[in-house]
Order: C-alpha cells, then sequence, then structure tokens
C-alpha cells in the first residue's frame, strides 16, 4: 500500500519558535509544554494551531498465538471487553467521556459475531489470526485489507472533521506480536522485548520468550515491514498501522499510545518514516519493552505514569496536556502586548 | 503558630486498594494513577472522593537580596505580572482559567501599592524583606504575620467549599531564599542549591553562589526552621507556608508546584511533618534544586516536563491527571458489575 505522506516543511519553524519566546515569561521556562506547542504548530502548519474532535480508535482482534500460552487470560476477554467499550465503558469509554474523545470501536479480527447493537464498527477480516508458531499469522492480502480498513476509517473521521487521532487496541495475546516487531524492526534480542507485565509469572514469561524464539526461527526468512507485520502481526495492528499511514497522510496529528500500539507506529515508520513527523508521543508505558521502542524512534513522551492497560488510555489521559500547550501559544500574553519589562532582548530571562 | 494536623488515619486503606484493584484492568495497570486515586481517597478519608473549586493562590513578595544582584531581573516585574495576574493574565491566569481553577492574587510584601481595581488580595507584611546578606529578612512579628495571613486566606476558600488548592508565587529574587531553605532544611551545600535557571550566566551563577554563601555564614546559628524563614526567607514563602499548614489542618488536598513553592513546603513540614499526608507533588521542576526537594520528601511528582515558570502552572497543568484518578475510582466499571471474565481472583491479571 502506498500513502502520499509528504515531510513537514521548515518554512514557519522560525515564526513558531519566535511566537512561542515572545510569551510574557521566562525564555524556555514552560519546557516541554513549549515543544509540544512547536510540534502541533509545525504539524498544522499554523501559527494560531487547533485541537478539533479528538477521536480514539480501539480496535480488537484476536491471537493465534494463544494457543501456545502466551497469555494468562481467555480469549473471550477480547470480545468481552470490546462489547463493554461499545456501551462507552471499559476504562477508554471512561477517560475517552471525561477528557472530551469521541471513540470507535472497530473489531479487525475478534473471535466473535458482534450484533449490530453491540455499537462496533465491521471492519473485520478473519476470526483472529493464525498461529505464527507454525504458519504465518495472515496472509499478505488480509494483511493489506486490515491497513486499507484502518485508513478508510480514519478518512472518514477526517471528512467529519477530525484532526487528532489516537489508537487503542483490544486482544488478549497482542503483546507477543508486539514484542516481535519490536525485536525485528529495532534490532533487538527477543528476550529484552518481553515483560512480565502481561501479569504472567517468571515461569510463564520464560515459556513466552521460548516461543516466541522458535516462532522467529520457524520464519527466519522475514524481514521487509510488510513481511513482519504479515507473519507475526496482528489483525488489530495492521489496521492501526494502516490508520496511522493515513492519518499522516491527511496531516492529521496522531497522539501515540503504549506498547502495542507503538508496535503498529514501528511498522508504520518502517514503511514511510515521514509517519513521526506526525506523532507526539503520549506516554511511556510500564511494560518494559516500551522503553526500547521510545528509544528507537527518539521519542520524548510526555507523560510517565507507568500506566499499562493498554486500550488507548495513556493517549487521552496525556491530550488536557496538549490543550494547555495549544491555549499557551494562542492566547497567552506576549511582551508586544502586556505590560512588563521585557529584558529577553538583552538576553537576560525573567526567572525569579 | 500551632497548627492541629490530623496524620491521617489507615483505617480506609484495605477497602480504598479494593476498590481499586476490583476496577476491570488488570491489576496495578494505571500504574501512578491508581497511587493518586488512593491518596486522594485518603486524604479524604472516602472510598468517593470529590475534587470541589480547586483554587490557586498566587502570592508575590519583593527580596531586599536583590541589591546585591542575584537576579538579573528588575524588581518591577513583581508588581508588573502581580498586576497583570489580577487582570486574569499571565501564564497562571490564562492556565488556571483553562483548567477549570478559582485564582487568588495575594500581596504578601511587593514592593509597591496596588489599587483596589487591581484586584488583588492586600496581605502586605511589608514593602519588600530586607537584605539578608547584613540583616534577617523579616523580624519573627513580621514571619508570623504573613504565616497567619495565609492561613487565614486558605481557611476563607475552604468555608466556601474549596478542597483542593494550590500556591503560586511572584517574586524576582525568590530562587536565593528558596535555594538556602533547600541548603539549611536539607543539609545540602549551597552551591548544590543554586541553579542557572533564573537565566544568569556563568558569571552570574557563581556571584549568586557566593552571596548565598556569605549571607550563610553571617548567620551561623540559624537553625530552627522558623528561624531559617525569617532570617532567609520571603513574605511570600512565610505566607504560603502557613496557607499550607492551615490547609492540612483543614484536611484540604495541597498541589504542591515547583521551586520556591517547595521551598515553603519544607518549612511547614520541618515545623509539621504531617503536613505531607495531605499533599501530591504536581511535578519535577527544571530548576536544579528541585529534584533535591523532591528526594528530600520522597516526592513521586506527577508531571516531568521541565517546567520552570513558576506561577503555581505546574499544579494547574497537572490536575487533569488527579480528575483522571478520582473519574477512574467513582466511575469505572469493577468486575463486580461488568461482564469479563475476572481472572484476578485466580491470581492471574488481564493485560494482552
Amino acid at each position: 500500500m502506498n500513502f502520499n505522506i509528504q515531510p513537514l516543511p521548515s518554512a514557519l519553524d522560525d515564526k513558531l519558535k519566535l511566537k512561542i519566546d515572545r510569551k510574557a515569561k521566562p525564555l524556555g521556562s514552560l519546557g516541554q509544554l513549549e515543544k509540544i506547542a512547536y510540534r502541533i504548530g509545525r504539524i498544522q502548519q499554523s501559527l494560531n494551531p487547533q485541537l478539533k474532535k479528538p477521536t480514539v480508535i480501539v480496535v480488537g482482534g484476536d491471537h493465534g498465538i494463544c494457543e501456545e500460552g502466551v497469555s494468562p487470560c481467555p480469549i473471550e476477554i477480547t470480545w468481552q471487553q470490546m462489547i463493554n467499550m461499545g456501551k462507552g465503558g471499559a476504562a477508554i469509554g471512561m477517560f475517552s467521556s471525561f477528557y472530551g474523545w469521541d471513540m470507535l470501536v472497530v473489531d479487525a479480527g475478534a473471535n466473535y459475531d458482534f450484533k449490530p447493537e453491540d455499537n462496533i464498527i465491521d471492519a473485520k477480516v478473519a476470526h483472529g489470526t493464525k498461529n505464527f508458531l507454525h504458519e504465518p499469522a495472515m496472509t499478505m492480502e488480509e494483511c493489506e485489507k486490515a491497513m486499507k480498513n484502518g485508513a478508510d476509517i480514519v478518512e472518514g473521521i477526517y471528512e467529519k472533521g477530525c484532526n487528532v487521532v489516537a489508537f487503542g487496541e483490544m486482544g488478549i495475546g497482542n503483546t507477543s506480536p508486539a514484542s516481535i516487531i519490536l525485536s525485528k524492526i529495532a534490532g533487538i534480542a527477543i528476550e529484552d522485548c518481553v515483560g512480565p507485565g502481561s501479569g504472567l509469572d517468571d515461569e510463564g514469561v520464560n515459556k513466552k520468550k521460548a516461543t516466541l524464539k522458535q516462532a522467529m526461527q520457524n520464519h527466519q526468512n522475514v524481514e521487509s515491514p510488510m513481511d513482519i507485520l504479515a507473519t507475526f502481526g496482528g489483525l488489530e495492528i495492521a489496521t492501526i498501522a494502516g490508520g496511522m499511514l493515513k492519518a499522516a497522510e491527511l496531516k492529521m496529528l496522531i497522539l501515540n499510545d503504549g506498547f502495542i500500539i507503538t508496535s503498529a507506529l514501528l511498522i508504520a515508520q518502517a514503511l514511510n518514516k515521514n509517519v513521526l513527523d506526525y506523532v507526539i508521543f503520549s506516554h511511556a508505558s510500564g511494560e518494559q519493552g516500551h522503553a526500547y521502542m521510545l528509544e528507537h524512534m527518539n521519542a520524548d513522551p510526555v507523560l510517565d505514569l507507568s500506566l499499562r492497560l493498554g486500550e488507548g488510555t495513556g493517549a487521552v489521559i496525556a491530550y488536557p496536556v496538549l490543550q494547555g500547550a495549544v491555549e499557551m501559544i494562542n492566547k497567552m500574553t506576549s511582551f508586544d502586548d502586556v505590560e512588563v519589562t521585557d529584558t529577553t532582548g538583552k538576553g537576560i530571562r525573567i526567572l525569579d
């Protein structure tokens, strides 16, 4: 699939920096908030950026690798939680409502047939992936179909006026594909990509590591991002990766989330590195592999609260900081319109 | 001054923990958000805590030590910015309005006479402190009067239904008293307590260090918290310390801010350590001494965005995370009321 993602032009960079520096405050004293405002201004190519209709797209899918006992949880939790989300429940339902987000729940590949009244968007490609210990998780056709579905859903919210998108996920077993994607894309030993965060005990973690290592050995010649995604990925991960690439093509701000969502971003940026121009990293997850992902992309996350719930919750919880940054660049008084002795011109800053 | 601050009872601890653990999510997966919810529940001794009428009290004062060139900024910025704040301007005016806070601006000791229309609460004790290089910044009477003013103002907002208070400050030169308070209370060499954050160049920082070191040598036998505050403090710092102690007496949640505000808290907790039961640390400041302060009080700040603007901005920006924590404990579905396979009882957690 091809996405036409423009790298961000630098034409406005100096004006954005100047606007932030002229705010009536010590130079640089709003720290990362200033960087966020600058970044949003660049993404929107505007000195007056606006965050519109923030929407979190929660995508669910099941995973054949669960047959190998890589998760302590029964897979029916995937569809049960998706139904809760469709009702506005679960953590992401509560937080997105509280923080002013629209939420869409998407079925990319749950092992369950939802009813129309479940309020879940049907983008089902299969009833879960295959067990990648023995065969590719998806065919390339399935993988591309999932990506296109994600792109189409993002295009739909864009057309309704949304310019901030986050992704969430629900899929028992999906730290396994995420760990392998991290290992393959960033070149990190699989053992370092698997954490205890899933609630597995030490024995369970060791078994998961061995299973994933064996799976990687069984598919040794898989190297391209699309092959990695199709062979080891999840239908929700493919859908999200496609959604991210489309969002960047449409110049939307992508507010990245935790371990699973970031594995989709790893694939997306390996396919087209320009996507990273449109990303703000919402938080550093408590899941250990996430730190390697952030490092690989030189990310500077907004929050570091050891969240590891998934569903897109980190992105939604970080959002008020972005809103504050936008408020600052648009509404904070500057030295040009306030009666305060401006000492910045002499290289002096106000602080104390 | 005496404040009757009750240490928090532990009677509700188990119930609070259970309520958070029964939420339909992997155990502990909301990380620090769970700790914040637990803390707020403890402070309010309630399983259904509520945040009411959050109010930031911004206190201004001038500093005689500015005669020694410890700040690159002219002292008139203190009153100029206070007037801007009184109009709802400055960074704190904008952020408190955006994040739903009430703001009070208090004159504890600016070197300026405000007019009634400036919308500034008159709690002036003096037109700035004395130059503590040569003489104590305040008399003990002035110091106690400022503390009582802070306590009275907090009592006023409490009576109007506020149960969350933050403090901000405006006072050119006030990193100098804050640095000495840190050095004296935490036992850290003054050189390590003075940073370049004020916008001073290296030469300026070295001069500031030498000045503060000399001042400490000139008042060698100052050891008690009240003597430290009166000798080296600021009128805004004393007012804030008194306000914090009263807030804890009234069982209000205190959302701590940056370097200057935390210096007031250092004094307050040295006078009565129970005050810390009522504090949540909003952020880790970009000002270098702040890390030592947080370490001294075993603090676990909510945000780490390198903010160093002061005015109470860090507290106000961190507030939505607290709101999310309270929303979670009150409204998130639990395993008791949702159709999801509960595996926590078997020591298994949901994650992936």
